[in-house]
């Protein structure tokens, strides 16, 4: 059994680190400064109130500033901290990764600076010495927190250019009731990861306007998945990404439900950004920050010749207009399906 | 505008005449003898009640022995009979068939007796001496009849051999809310029309054993998408189709709701397939009859060495294993987990 440590205590972190301990693992779940209530939490209770989950007892616990006590002696280190926060713990971890390390990301975004991938920005922030020998490896697939916590039959895939530490932390994943897949296409994983909560805005979207129809969200389930697999590909990754569970599979899961689809829903029904947020009593629509990001790294993309928004993502291109250029959202779907 | 005529006046049929009437077609529609009444009610209520929609203008009635008045002037011929039916049907019409017609097949299914899809029974059937002249079109993708007829958003994608007269076909469809894409890759349309019977059926399965739960359903999505892209590869045609409106997004539809995913969720929950059939009044599931036909097609390909049904279709061969090997539904979902 291996040592892992889980950088991050939210959600996501903290299922894949009960995940990991019901897997045999030991698991240090490191807390930032905002996971000090969960972390006390879950100690006191042995459990993830959220989540719904028994804590194993083979996860310990550590606080944001007992970081170099939570490295100690592990092999996997899991980043679960959101976007914005992916350079600057790249940055702290940095001083305590080995070359041996094997880092598993699932963070979701493009950097809005650099706009990088965020298996990107991890790996530029990583020891210079250890470029090259430590791997990094992305997690993508329909993967709902609660749902890996309480052994719900899941599916994920791991890519990384090194696919023997794919296979590898595959391997540590996996149990009856989770499945994994192998990729070499990383970059196709987290662009995929990334995009589909564009998508999901706009699969909200089309539902404010044509309630409970099938047709028009099926159209745009293919048209997401073409558009994705056209990413991927204008990125040098490999269309075959968006077909399986970090394409399709996440865009699904994420359009089912959750916040962007919510958020999408709102704007289909007339109401402004802002009204949108202020129903959803600003919560965080994780593809309302994306989405920018996303334009800019397409507009670049396409300055390099390698991709024709309006031919290879008409879709995201009605989307994006819609969310920042005040764009009729009726407009913009009549639009889309017009061309 | 061009004059139509649509073969078989079930749900879909009367819904494509009445789409291609509101784009100001003139539509034949040409009903078997078990449409007689749909035809009557249609005719004198100037309305179909099963779709909600009202009949335009420009639709004519044809009864069971009217098909030679029906045919007169044509150049589309829309078949949309059942699957049983299409060879029969075919053989029928084919006395009326001239070289200039384009044949635009919608029918899902493939052949029990000589395991074709439906687009090559339909061509083997046409006259010797149109072979080559005329066209054979499928219109592949996740559409309800009833969403078509009422001008809900919808997409569609024409797969010919003659890019032509797919696009043909497509101008003749599109309108503000029908958007249609055009493919050379008429046989992997067809595979994909058929086979995600009965992975909507697996979707059903899962919802049984795990109700209400994502990540099972994200997997299984994924992975159907990626096994129909594995059995059209197979067939020779274009693994991008599963990628698009006739793979992912009929597949998304069909296990959205209906009976192939109402039947699949019975046997989740337990139930034999004569109970499921039962508490489901005995109504048709395709994916039933499809299902069978499937794995006949697999293994013959499996035998010309085109395709590894362990590797490239598992979760297909659990679906076949529990619908017909007596397999315990939660030992075949398990199964393809553990693998």
């Amino acid at each position: 059994m291996e040592k892992v440590v889980v950088i991050g205590a939210g959600v996501m972190g903290s299922a894949l680190a009960i995940h990991l301990g019901n897997n045999g693992h030991n698991v240090n779940l490191w807390g930032t400064q905002w996971d000090d209530k969960a972390l006390d939490q879950m100690k006191e209770t042995k459990e993830n109130k959220i989540l719904g989950a028994k804590i194993p007892d083979n996860i310990s616990f550590y606080y944001h500033d007992q970081m170099e006590e939570a490295f100690k002696d592990t092999k996997l280190v899991v980043i679960a901290v959101i976007s914005k926060g992916i350079e600057t713990m790249s940055q702290t971890i940095a001083k305590y990764i080995n070359d041996n390390h094997v880092v598993l990301s699932i963070t979701k975004g493009i950097d809005g600076d650099s706009l990088d991938t965020m298996s990107t920005v991890i790996t530029n922030n990583m020891p210079e010495t250890s470029k090259g020998k430590m791997s990094i490896v992305k997690l993508g697939g329909g993967l709902i927190a609660a749902e890996i916590a309480n052994g719900v039959y899941s599916e994920g895939i791991f890519a990384s250019e090194d696919l023997e530490a794919a296979e590898y932390v595959r391997d540590m994943f996996k149990s009856d009731k989770f499945r994994g897949e192998v990729s070499g296409d990383i970059q196709g994983v987290d662009l995929c990861a990334a995009f589909k909560n564009s998508y999901a805005i706009g699969m909200g979207m089309i539902e404010g306007i044509e309630k409970g129809k099938d047709n028009p969200r099926a159209a745009l389930m293919a048209r997401g998945a073409i558009e994705m697999a056209n990413i991927v590909e204008a990125y040098g990754g490999d269309r075959e990404t968006a077909l399986g569970m970090a394409g399709v599979g996440d865009y699904y899961v994420t359009s089912q439900g959750g916040r962007n689809g919510q958020f999408g829903k709102l704007i289909g029904e007339g109401n402004t950004k802002d009204e949108a947020l202020e129903i959803m009593e600003h919560q965080t629509v994780e593809g309302l920050a994306i989405t920018p990001n996303g334009y800019r790294f397409l507009k670049e993309l396409e300055k390099e010749g390698k991709i024709n928004m309006k031919k290879d993502t008409p879709f995201f291109l009605e989307i994006y207009n819609i969310l920042f250029n005040n764009k009729d959202v009726k407009e913009g779907i009549e639009n889309y399906w017009k061309n």
